[in-house]
């Protein structure tokens, strides 16, 4: 038989769902186009208990980037700065983790980013995202690379973000390029300007 | 005295005038939180009137992506592959043209790739407008460098593709490395990949 859920369990628990269902209302219609309302619907809870949890729209979004924000670190210090493998990737336009998954979450930071250029609080949102991230990136490459210099890993770690949120960006539109030249390309162009590390 | 406007040139003008007023109420409040009625307003027309030069707002995103197209292929022409003043551009996180118009652009074309997730119209408007831009650049390159085959070229124009979106959707964010090393690398990696042509 299962323990019935504590309070603290019980919470977590609402929120998750609250989360998952404003993720595909949000991926639908957009944060304009969803509203309280269709949220409580589709997460199977009433308008009240969605406050209960979120004060307003923008702390939904706000917790679905910091979930975002989450799975991007882990995949990063999963992959550990892995310079072929991020070549192979970017050329074939793939992303980390389960597919489905990152469809969504790719939408909702095109969704996050559109209302950042006018809305102040989703720009918050979005800048403290990319902060996270970012000295992430630097905290893995500072144990990967100590002989490097703080500069030139936060020049490499923008370039690296770039490549990133372009080829992310790019996604929507047909490839134009050969992938297997592309590929090519990228290990060419990261490796002779990342020396690798002694021991790899 | 002005001579009268004849048919056409009215028509014109009063595209011009919807597509002003469509920017700013796009751009304030999204696809869809801008109504026709809204855009009527702003450009002092009547919906009827607006309905007579475009047939819904999907026709509006049309015509102003492709304006947004002609801009940055105006630019692209002007600029002739210049790698310094692209390296400089980017690390620097500046765009080409009018500062104020460049910023609604920008905006504008997240709002775009947003809706582009979700609505068919709005991707095939993207895709096109990405063949076209993809095209021109693989023209201008071929006149520069005939020494190069497409595929070659094709690989190029992705990355600076890449490069230029993924620095555009960066200017949300702060800039967390130092722009001038960022050029000096930026300049590296442009002129050790894609060696100078004969005459520059």
């Amino acid at each position: 038989m299962n323990q019935p859920l504590n309070k603290e369990e019980r919470a977590r628990l609402r929120r998750d769902q609250i989360i998952t269902a404003a993720r595909i209302c949000f991926r639908n219609h957009g944060f304009h186009g969803a509203g309280m309302a269709e949220i409580a619907q589709m997460s199977a809870l009433s308008v009240g208990q969605i406050y209960r949890y979120f004060t307003n729209k923008d702390a939904i979004i706000e917790e679905i980037v910091r979930r975002i924000v989450e799975t991007k670190v882990n995949h990063m210090q999963f992959k550990k700065g892995d310079l072929q493998e991020t070549a192979a990737m970017l050329s074939h336009r793939l992303m980390a983790g389960d597919p489905q998954e990152q469809e969504i979450d790719h939408a909702l930071m095109l969704e996050v980013a559109a209302e950042a250029t006018r809305n102040p609080t989703v720009a918050r949102i979005l800048r403290e995202a990319d902060d996270k991230l970012f000295g992430e990136a630097m905290d893995m490459l500072t144990g990967i690379r100590p002989d490097l210099n703080q500069a030139q890993l936060a020049v490499w770690v923008e370039f690296m973000a770039v490549m990133c949120e372009g080829t992310a960006f790019r996604r929507l539109n047909h490839q134009k390029a050969n992938p297997s030249l592309l590929n090519t390309f990228y290990l060419a162009l990261f490796t002779t300007h990342l020396p690798a590390s002694e021991d790899s």
